[in-house]
């Protein structure tokens, strides 16, 4: 895997985010490393994150198929581009729509993988299938279409 | 609005769930209620809860959709059998399937406000669409399939 999570690339001010925001001291702060032509994700959920006794909440499933997801499409963007990360900043992709479908309860527990491929890469969009693993059996799958975010975004409403 | 929420009606071993479950310390906890057809649902989204500095994070988004969407369809399903749910659990469903499309970034600071329809009822299945506001404009839409809990769920896996 590669040494550094595409998340630690991303811009200080655009760090803050409640999934994958290495500056967000409340949030999950998701770390997605390439292997292969693929993106790699792990994330223990806490035991509170459930949504029946002994299963993973779905909305924590649907964060971390989001944030993986659009990190995924940051590094792919970035791989095509050719950008060295170590000299400037990743880009920052943010959700157009996200589908999520949940094929088996995920158990609490095991440590969830995530793996994504990239479907489709547009100038400013990207499209990203994301597969979470709970103990090697697949129980959800996700689509996002990233979008990259437009400059005047970080000013605020 | 109705006094009582459909969450305050399910069952205790069902109310766990870090979205919307009444026993669950760490969740959000949220609240939805008939008014007319529609299943209303407000919540307001801590300052951590963020995407980029002054909007809300899309995680979040995803979840309040999901677990508004499934007690919509308990809501439903449960008038559309007559059920008493002063005197019997309310039914309880589970997500089959999530679309998030995110339509316009969500400001951070005005309370939210989830709007769902009920698209289809079947017997065991429930389509819900779900409408997110903030300050009165629309900021998301979500389609949510809806299944009702297999009986062996509860107990584990």
């Amino acid at each position: 895997m590669s040494e550094r999570a595409i998340q630690d690339y991303y811009p200080d001010q655009l760090s803050f985010c409640y999934g994958c925001g290495r500056l967000n001291k409340h949030g999950y702060q998701i770390k997605s490393y390439w292997q292969g032509n693929e993106m790699v994700c792990h994330f223990t959920p806490e035991p509170y994150h459930i949504a029946i006794p002994g299963y993973v909440y779905g909305g924590l499933i649907a964060s971390l198929i989001d944030c993986h997801s659009t990190g995924s499409a940051a590094a792919a963007f970035a791989r095509s581009k050719n950008l060295d990360l170590e000299v400037e900043s990743a880009p920052r992709f943010v959700t157009a729509s996200l589908q999520v479908d949940y094929l088996r309860p995920t158990p609490l527990g095991p440590t969830l993988e995530l793996r994504s491929q990239i479907a489709e890469l547009k100038e400013r969009k990207v499209i990203v299938h994301t597969t979470l693993f709970a103990d090697g059996e697949i129980c959800a799958r996700g689509k996002v279409v990233a979008v990259l975010i437009p400059e005047n975004f970080v000013q605020g409403p």
